[in-house]
């Protein structure tokens, strides 16, 4: 595959005007950022939107901005997602604290509403946050882990789930889309186990919201959580969001209880008297600036269509495992990566012996990727900023650095 | 009385040029803007650096932004903050989550530390959030709150947490500065009744960092949280800190456990293995936004001095309660706050059996303050950004509506 090839995508690339809606990159240095799953660059709507914020709203209304959209900017935001890229109806998404806070929420709240059952499921290749907060919560409530181990390379399958439920499985908790492998999980299929076992699901969408068009409703999911600063481009750190299905919303529990989630907030009243939304879900006073960059990533996305961003993002993995067969391959490359569009998500992986030792030295020619443990390259081109000739050239430059 | 007095003060006011480095207020129906104990306003700076951050840091740096300071900001803003207004030596105090989510971290950490003793004492007029955090982890352990109940006009005092202190006090929460009546606790003197009972003790800081000179290490206390989007001017819902003894942080446990809490982040280990400094006390990614707003209000405070800062705050508030005593008391209010210097924190509640009634009215007039229920008028003038003349308006506007 050639140079010209890619100038051809990108030539048909129907997203392709969207790089433009980007801070532009300030540093000549850098060739090819192939890192938007790590952290997604800025809109330049966002730069807009965080100096309305301080001039306008908390420069110049100040207190009085809570009362004219800040206190229900999570709840708006969250519908937001909802709509353009998580597949839930208004009212089952907040945007709030971080993914561990918001998992410890969903996994607590779960847990309550399975009593007398004693174990939760994971996997042993889930995100570290997933892991700890499962065992924390197990330790609390003395429950036991019960693990799921799937292959470096993939991820959890129905066969494998199957195993290790049963009517004591009170909770499983699945990334929708693995950190490492970008193994695609089969949303419906393990919901739907999961439910056979009498049990509830709590997902993470951290490497799938904003890229892989999520069905959440459609799929039956109970809790989901996810992070923001990835494919949504919302900044480093920025608020995470949770799903509550609407059926679960009113027995919805958690511990972190604070005076943002209870029903009349001003009237600082003696008991906690959680919302009737899902403002109950919040804890403290919500990360207006935080908020704010979300919003904007989410508009953004919702003006390209997650549909056609997945369209792209497969296109742009597919090129990327094409380059890797033809050029990586014969440098001891291996991908660790599923092979089937149905079963990747937006990143790849490619596993060397000496990942470790390669990595900076490609950083270091400006191509902008992560090293995962034990010898992962991993990759994330995004559709809405990765054009198909920066990926050519950023693999061509790992294949002469090899 | 008179506006030529208040005059004079701005006039001899060495804080005075301070008032220029916030964004100005856009807003020609803003008269007074005595809500800085709610809300601070923005310092100019905080704007430049945000779109430091999006334009250089974020937009061209991008991921490798992590290994060039954000990482670290959280317990860097922590010690900027320890040593400007808290009282804390470098290594105590760290940068995170929201007041709520951090004060359940120490609040769960310290009841662990006390295994055996059944009961955690707060007071019933504090903050909503202190009250459910409380209630919430004794729900969760078996353990009982045993509740002060000061005056709402004042706050806990030795002799009445000494009536509730025994041997089964696992915990003891207070406010440092009572959010309603501003009542100053004697820190020092509650801490060491606490110690003598062999309880440790959680300070919650929100209304008095960054307008009272916190002396945490001097005072003996264990843990503290507080909020930063009041005199710290860090904007709406910016992060919060918490505070843990240097002598108590190799045994800090927090049930929140998150990737970012780990010594070796991007092992990803099977394990959690707590960082061995306060990084322990993360759970989810840094906010980095809302963390180099804190930066700035601390950097502003810092340069002011904390000392500077509540001295004009006293004689804010004592101009304060001499035009309430001259104006308003003929008018039905009634001061609601301490009126000795050393009982009171930085703002001053006045009772009016119509306040619920009058504060609409005079918001609308450009004085913009807080109803506090049942029937109290909070005012938080901020030593940093307003002067005695807007503070002599303001009062002179609620005199002539009520």
């Amino acid at each position: 595959m050639q140079l010209a090839d890619a100038q051809d995508l990108d030539r048909a690339d129907k997203l392709a005007a969207f790089r433009d809606r980007f801070v532009p990159i300030d540093d000549p240095g850098v060739v090819a950022y192939l890192d938007g799953n790590s952290l997604g660059r800025p809109p330049l709507s966002t730069m807009d939107r965080l100096n309305d914020l301080v001039a306008r709203q908390w420069g110049s209304r100040m207190i009085r901005a809570w009362g004219e959209g800040w206190l229900e900017l999570g709840e708006q935001v969250g519908d937001r997602l909802g709509e353009v890229c998580l597949g839930a109806a208004p009212g089952q998404v907040i945007v709030a604290d971080s993914t561990t806070v918001c998992l410890h929420k969903v996994i607590r709240a779960a847990v309550a509403m399975r009593p007398g059952r004693t174990e939760i499921v994971t996997d042993a290749l889930n995100f570290p946050t997933d892991r700890y907060v499962v065992e924390a919560v197990a330790a609390d409530h003395g429950l036991t882990v019960r693990w799921v181990r799937p292959d470096l390379r993939a991820g959890v399958s129905a066969a494998q789930l199957a195993e290790v439920l049963s009517d004591s499985t009170a909770v499983v908790t699945l990334s929708h889309v693995a950190y490492r492998s970008a193994y695609l999980a089969d949303m419906a299929a393990l919901t739907e186990l999961t439910h056979a076992a009498g049990a509830l699901i709590v997902w993470d969408l951290c490497h799938s919201a904003g890229t892989v068009p999520v069905r959440l409703d459609a799929a039956g999911a109970d809790f989901a959580v996810g992070c923001t600063y990835k494919f949504l481009n919302a900044g480093p750190g920025a608020p995470a969001f949770l799903y509550v299905r609407a059926e679960h919303r009113d027995g919805f529990a958690h511990p972190l209880r604070g005076w943002m989630g209870v029903e009349d907030i001003f009237a600082m009243d003696e008991a906690y008297r959680p919302a009737a939304g899902l403002r109950r879900a919040l804890s403290g006073t919500p990360p207006v600036a935080g908020l704010v960059c979300v919003a904007e990533g989410a508009e953004l996305l919702g003006e390209a269509g997650i549909e056609q961003v997945r369209a792209k993002s497969l296109a742009l993995t597919r090129m990327l495992i094409t380059l890797a067969d033809e050029w990586l391959a014969p440098l001891g490359y291996t991908l660790a990566s599923p092979r089937a569009d149905a079963e990747r998500g937006g990143h790849v992986t490619l596993d060397h012996p000496r990942a470790a030792e390669l990595t900076p030295r490609f950083i270091d020619a400006g191509v902008i990727l992560d090293f995962r443990a034990p010898h992962g390259i991993r990759l994330g081109p995004a559709a809405l900023s990765t054009s198909f000739t920066e990926l050519w050239t950023g693999l061509d430059i790992i294949r002469r650095l090899s």
